[in-house]
Order: structure tokens, then sequence, then C-alpha cells
């Protein structure tokens, strides 16, 4: 699933690319796009992050549009992955990928919980 | 009431400065800090912005240290002003001032308040 | 000029509205547009901020769309005035609107300077 | 090294928790403040972003207490390794771990370089 990103100008740095946290932002945006275009789900986000990673390829410089490459890359009894690679459209030229793992989790019993089935179902499309 | 602000990398825009929203958040640090200073209650924040102003008279670059003084300019039967002045301590030098006016707000009822009297009185400390 | 915002997550805060210095961020991301789209200058931003403000209308939520109007609201001899108004486009409903005022700065001597002819020709038609 | 963290308000989101990208600007503030402190170049930060990873282990909820013990995990011919521990020091309480890699970065002619010898020594301090 490809979503669009809308860099704003306090995204950069002193340096004039995008801050290296942002990243995790960008995905985070990817992330519920397409939660909300899978599952249907448009205001609950019932899971917690485990783990994320980020490999910076290329410099986003102030100017060079941004879009994301956002797949499931693995799907577990409790956790998923999701899998991300920030790119700049003009060339497909590569900016920066990386994955996250975040695990389903009852915010009432405060405590993980398994994929429900048709959760499951949604994201294999993913 | 002097309050440290811990300036952060990513405050920082393309231009070398402090980006001109992040005011608002140092702003909002000296307004928690000085709020549980002066009433006790350290998790409660029941209030609810209605205006911001910031004068920007000089710039902030990396390394320049920074603090604020923070005091209560007004106080209204539900509403009360901050006045903030964002200051280089090495010779006091004004970076920044700026004012915000908020509301005692239930947020369980969603109505403003009458500001209770033991809030009025810490406040008139401030 | 109406202008598109793409709120992120993070820029709601624990009550779940958007935090109040976050609109400072998105009159910036409008004042980018507006700038690029009247004067065709597209990497390049030769003013600084000398004052911002913020009214705080109605509450923006998690899932309320949001989208800026933004015009020139006066042209001085060196500087001018932004005006903003965020709303949520499904009704109208105004949630926040300020102003900025910010000076044309030559960055390379660090002076300010009077807005030059053709830009203050572009400015007048925003 | 033992670095203090200064949360702010707005690092929380909708759920009360530091959001997950908050977690790589505070590893940003710690990296910065010990490479200041192991080289004495208080400016320059001559290095670029290559890989960054955070694992999220307990929440850190607004009002606990942060701070951030960072050390030099490895050592590379062009990179070197931060390795990072978020910890609430009220009992020590691991919150979230990551490392980052950072490659010497020559900005001016725009590549990599080798660690200069004065340099790695006081990395090897960290």
């Amino acid at each position: 699933m490809r979503v669009p990103i809308d860099p704003r100008y306090n995204d950069y740095d002193t340096r004039g690319h995008v801050n290296n946290a942002v990243y995790l932002t960008y995905f985070e945006i990817g992330r519920h796009r397409a939660w909300q275009a899978l599952t249907g789900l448009t205001d609950d986000f019932p899971f917690i992050m485990m783990e994320a990673s980020v490999r910076y390829v290329s410099q986003a410089k102030w100017g060079d549009p941004l879009t994301m490459d956002i797949t499931v890359a693995e799907i577990r009894t409790k956790a998923w992955v999701w899998s991300y690679r920030i790119i700049d459209p003009r060339d497909e030229r590569l900016v920066a990928e990386g994955r996250t793992v975040q695990v389903m989790f009852d915010y009432e019993a405060q405590h993980s919980m398994r994929i429900p089935d048709h959760i499951r179902a949604r994201l294999s499309n993913g």
C-alpha cells in the first residue's frame, strides 16, 4: 500500500535533512492509514509498540517529495510486523526503510492478547 | 518563577533557530511546572487553552542556553493569564515573550467553570 | 487560499486534542504553501517571524478532518500579516484562528529589508 | 554516562504514553550530550545516522521521571554504535532501550570518512 507523506518544515533539522526521529512519525502515519484501510477500524488502534528500527539510506532534503510503501511482513500469534520504505517518487530512490513490531493489546485489561481471527484475515491482505 | 529549558536538537529548524512553534511548547513546560509548584496538583491540568501569543525578539541558536520567567499576569472569574519571557541567562537577553489565556475547565462535564477559591489564592502567588 | 492539513497521530496530546503548539506548525504549513503558490519561490523563505497569535475556538479531536484558509491581511513596508482559519470542512466549524507577522529578512546580511516590489505585488493577490 | 531527560507534555500521545518516535529524540539528546562530554566539540556533530532501533519495554506515563544511560558499544573504522537505556530512576525499571549506528561524515565534501584517531580515543572512554 502506498501512503503519501506531507513533509512539514519543522521535520527538517539544522542540516536541512528530515530529522532521524521523524521517520518513526512517518511510519506511524502509514501504519494508521494502513490499519484503517485494512480493518475498517478508524478510531481504534488496539495494539502497542514492541520494536522499531530504521535504516537511513539517502538524505531527504527540503523540497524532495516523499511517499511510503507499507506492507505486513509477518503475522505471529499476538504480534505482527509492518515493513516500511520511504521513497522519493520522482525516481523511486530509497530514502529510508524500517520495520515495527506491535502486539495486540487490550488497553482496558492492560494485557496483550491473541490477534482476533477477523483482524488476522484483514492483515493478511496488507 | 524561573523555569529552566532544556533545548533539544530537533527544536531547531533549517535556519539553525528554535522553530517558532516550539516557543509554545516551552511556554507549556513553564506553565505546567508553575501550575504544579503553585497548586500542588501534579497530575491534573483542569484548564483549556483559549489564546496564545508570542513575540519573537532575538534569534536563539543551537548552543545558546535558554531559561524562562513565568508569572500570573491577570486572574479573571473563569480564566487567567500567564506571561512568559524566554531569555538567554548569560546576559539576560530577551529571546521571546508571550502570554496565554486559559480557562478553568471541567473535562468530565465538558464545560468551563469558575476558578475555585483555593486555586485562585494559589495563582495569586504566581 | 485553502490548504489541506494532514493531521498526525502525535499532533494529539493526552487529552485527545491537537496540542496547542501544533497550530503554529499548521500555520507554517499554510504559510509556506501560500508563499510558494504566490511567489513561485519554492526553496527560499526570506523572512523572519516577529509575532504569532492563536485563538482556540473549538476542540479538534482525532478523526476530525482539518483544513485551513490563509490570506494576506496586511502589507507594510518591511513586514506583512498572514491570517489563518483552521476549520473542520464537514460543517465549516471554526477550530482555531490566528495571525503571524513576518518581516522580509536578508539572512546573508542579517538584517531586515523592504519588501521588493515584485514580491509585494504577488502578496497582494493572497 | 547518565543523562537526565526532561519529558515535555507533548511527548505524550492520546494513550498518555511517551510517543514511540520520541525515544529517538531522547536518544539524540543523550548522544549529543555524550558527544560533547567526550570530545569537547560542542557545536559540531560531524556524523550522519545510518541505523536506529528501539525496543519498548514498559510504558512511560506522564509524571514518571526518566533518565538515560548511554555508552559506546562498538567502534568500527568509520562508524560507531551508541547503546541507550531509558529508565525510571525511582526503581531502575527499564522503559526502553536501543542503539544507533552513525558514520563519521564530512558535510563539506559530502562523504563518509575514517574516525580520526583523537576522536576514536575519546569515544573509547564512552
